[in-house]
């Protein structure tokens, strides 16, 4: 996955193998790899969209070498490295994860260049703890994070289906709070993004265990792929200047099936660039 | 997966690991093993039920030590159990397959203490015929055992999609039997099981195998996680005296995402039993 | 699976364990093998169809020894094969893959019994290509090879959602299809092909990989098992003389699920011939 | 595995897939299937022996059709299959097990055929209990059971080294013990065993988990394959009526290396029938 | 594995889930309950030390709940934990790792109540960095921490096969190094460390990964689990205060051979502890 | 694994992902991208050999892009690829399969700059078929081809230890042939070879599948990782001018040892240049 010359990319590829907080099944340090070898079964062309990979200008600029242990030098690391790779105009960010902790200096780096980002998470878990386990840090906490720094009414969460009950209070009193469900409330919400520039994070959790069964905490009653793929599509009405894909475990993927979806999401956003 | 003091419980987990009589694939034997430990990626709280484990005081009495081979041994040893240590006023039973035969012996004994007792089982598998290679007591007659000492009528059959001519005949005629689905026919019987003392069991393999592969014969056709864990939602509002979880096969279940479904519809239940 | 004598046979059971042309992940060489075995786990009696394996006079004439490497010699000896064994009047074929390409020599030697021949694909791929990797045959070129020898009006495809932009322009212009969905279309085609010859060859990837994860080249956003088993069903009301199952992937299949999928809809079709 | 006419056999092959009473981990009725499977990586021709199977007139009289549950059905149908089949004049047994109590039947058939057989075993357990969770008939009571119809100084224990304390304190006092070691012990005793009908048993664990860890109760510490093929050449000078491969456990042999390991070791085995 | 009082205890056993620090494949955090969980296969009773569990008091105290990410939190946590429950005259330490990190504070509690204690380490790695990825304190570095508070020349180094040139030569002029092998210098030695406090740690990769596939960074070309497992008993003779296991990584260890080695260690070194 | 500016080289690294004529286990084409991925546990550092990759100039060339199917074009890029690599005055090729087919176009393109050049196999297999299944390009016939063009006397085999009873014969006339044993044959030919430009090709089956369980026909009976280690060691005393690893296939290689002891061997060997 990847190709084109880095001074011409309209989006960047950053690999961010980081899963250090992980608290049940770790792994997800080996998906920006998996990913792209699998997305080898994937076609360049994209028929729904009616578009072609080879008709855009992205560029792969391989992984981060993130430290293992305490999540800051490799948070660091990762909030340099996109503020220097991409969120240049016209230079959007695709980051693969990873844990979903690596959306947190992302979303920094991207709000330093668009102060008025808004972001649009799709995943089973709120990610809204304020601390988990004692640290701030953490990919159950990373949601709060974010809502501290752009502002909660400017975090769009989609799909959660897990949580403590007072992230699920946090939620509906302070972010836009969409449970359960994902294509109806994003129709519902689409015009007031519409033309904002917005930083998208999926956790491949969103999606049922049955069809992503290759992640740190399955979650099951979630979403179908197919419906997942859709969403993506409809994204491409708006103004992604960020998107990640976080969560995906190899080890977890036997038969590399949340790989190759986690592949198609990327390809369909990649493509859908295109399509505005 | 459970905590709490027996004597004050209103709910008590049994582990029950035995699959000798499994015709094709075994290792149902480890499931009770893995369910609790996967149950750690599950939150305590039920966000559409409002609820939370906290919130019930269940005791978790461990796995029974069952002798592998012949059934007798074990089963006799799981009823003295289950009669022991549940089916007390005001205490539910909660048991963990293992394979299909081990709820006759939970049936046995809660039908010593609630004589009215119906039996929701939610299947792809009739489990109706009379002998199976020989043998009375086997996973595909145990349904058959339990209708001749429950009454037949007795017997509530949901999602059934395999089974001998025989078989079909036979709950066509004599159980309450509703074949390939399951939340139309339950709103229909909802009615004429309120206030009775039920018990239920779930055997894994009513699921789909796409979300449930873990299992000893899957049965592709079936429904989706998330239609059963509603299911299980809806089961809140009936009187529920037993209930178990069966045919989950770790050693097919390379994700865990079987044994994570197993947890949370317990979960569910569990968490439901306040809701009452 | 399979039993009977060859020369009262109305069906006969042939494995074609090539895969040779695999381009991303090889196996489907075992998947005669795997289907075979896990077909245990499947009762003989179809309730859908209220008939029995029993009732169908069919023999298994095992697989065939087919060399690795260049594929002209294993196409040459299985449309041998295909031509003794299979197609003489009242006699079907249910080839067992192996890749797709095994599909074109079967579809040879059909056409030389049965001139008017259309042949029905249900695909997540459209494998349509003009050559591929500088071959013309290969799993990615069969279809446009059967297009030209059967002429591409009489090639109906169902559910097809990858492939280059010229293969889908191909597709819209020369055959009958039908992209992303099959229910639909083949309620609107089964007018027109009743009471012709048909032959059907599935695609195991045209399923959801959440379904159908054991397959070489994995395509997310496809149909469900249960879905793809109806339509088999439905299938029953046509004149097949021809049927296959191919691109099953056992090293992929960790749980079997697969290949028990592959199984049931080969119950389903032999079954389905009694019912006409 | 295995070709030839019945009635002009010298050695016939039979599967015995049972493992009922199987303790931990189950699934050594999958081994028979799965070691003729793999036996095609093997070459007929063995260079230390310069013999080739084709040169042995064998016949593989497939698997018998084991009730699971309790043992007592399984076995009564595998003596009576092996009293049929095998132990006629200039014919021997081949039987692939399966867990170790197929071995009880088969030493019955032939104790039936040859009054003054000796057993030689090769394992890592003694297999010495007089009851095993309170059944007669075990995996764990094997020996005890054959060493009370053959006389326990006519069974020989080779490599043994795990058991109860009372098991090696009735090994060394009653049979032929020769625990942690093989080779040495082997040729002590050869001399003695020279001409006298013989039954071999190989629980495959006797070999280390490193070479064979697709088996029940893997216990490290054993001889390599190596030493163990060895040994079976050295075999060929004896009088074997009977032998057999257990315990090979294919859910928990990933890479099929236990499984070519047995069936190297039978194709040793039958080609060393012509060497005498 | 485990049972008994713990104020009669005179050896009790922590698990210590925590594996942050790993730098290539991560889930050690599994290993105390898999090794747990295995250790069902095995006897209680040793034949080579004529020795059972049954003779030996020991006190399971359960795993840890050791938090993810930054490795301070957790070794605070465990060398609390170690201090308050061993290291009481008379208690032994058997502590099952995680990575090995964990045995940098079960050494510091130990040290605190042995000032002159001894380590012993057997493994493939020298695990002597001064930082390793910019971090003081990770799998890579423990040693040479454990060096800094011990003593170097207290730290006796077995079967080193893999390092920098840097740490080689550390451990050539500080430690009592002994690369490549373990059985001839460990009798060297045995003289000056008799009747002195030991600490022995094992990392599992000293062991060939052909014995010890699962673990986090296999290094080809070690010992066989024999000569390891045979190592264990001779250390019987020494006065060992605390013991652990590290290293074996669970989701790598697909015949579960590798937890069953570990399991075997800790018996043969529980049970040797009363040979003494 | 690789770095370095080709200009400076004096090693080249080349994947070659092929296996169509695989006949019983394919995948060998995705060894080269995994040996690469985990020669990342492995130290740049040999303590054996005292020498370091950072102080060898080596080139990474990647994979090269060879079509599935018929072996003739795959072997005509590989061989043009190799021409215009490697075999330059003082550049070595170090070639990664793949199937061991690839070794021979790498064989003739260095016969094109070395007419005088010997090739050394280990290998469990001789390779020494005139054809296999009708076909003259094979794994199983690929040192017959070669012998054919550098002179059967130039091919050194060691470890073969199965093969037809032709290839045996024809390996005992022709070839200077090594059966079951490496290391004492190698050191009676070293001196003969000192000085010639040398070829070594390792089929890793000629470990035992103990070690190096993810192959593609795994042959019990083998020597261990450390003696092949050990083996490639002492070729460093030789002038080898294209040295190549085959047969790694990934599929069934779950705990990666096979691939990560590959990736020694090539350490080792890269190493071992400068050290002449």
């Amino acid at each position: 996955m990847g190709s084109g010359r880095p001074e011409e990319a309209e989006a960047v590829i950053i690999g961010a193998p980081f899963d250090s907080t992980t608290s049940f099944r770790p792994g997800a340090r080996f998906a920006p790899q998996l990913i792209r070898q699998v997305s080898y079964v994937l076609e360049e062309y994209s028929p729904e969209l009616d578009g072609s990979l080879e008709e855009v200008r992205f560029f792969d600029a391989g992984n981060l070498d993130m430290p293992a242990g305490a999540p800051g030098p490799a948070l660091s690391l990762l909030r340099e490295a996109v503020a220097e790779l991409a969120f240049k105009p016209g230079l959007r960010l695709f980051l693969l994860g990873g844990e979903h902790l690596v959306t947190l200096p992302a979303v920094e780096a991207a709000l330093a260049f668009y102060p008025d980002l808004c972001v649009l998470q799709f995943d089973a878990h709120a990610d809204l703890r304020h601390t988990y386990g004692g640290e701030k840090f953490s990919h159950a906490t990373v949601m709060r994070r974010i809502a501290e720094i752009v502002g909660p009414r400017r975090v769009y969460q989609f799909g959660i289906r897990s949580g403590s009950r007072e992230e699920f209070r946090f939620g509906q009193e302070n972010t836009s709070f969409f449970p359960y469900e994902i294509t109806g409330p994003l129709e519902t919400v689409l015009p007031e993004l519409t033309g904002r520039p917005l930083y998208v994070t999926i956790d491949i959790d969103v999606v049922d265990p049955g069809y992503a069964p290759g992640t740190g905490t399955p979650e099951p009653g979630g979403v179908s792929a197919a419906e997942m793929i859709a969403v993506v599509r409809r994204l491409s009405a708006l103004t992604i200047i960020g998107f990640d894909v976080v969560e995906v475990c190899p080890p977890a993927d036997h038969s590399w099936t949340t790989a190759v979806l986690a592949a198609k999401i990327v390809r369909e956003a990649l493509i859908g660039l295109g399509s505005r």
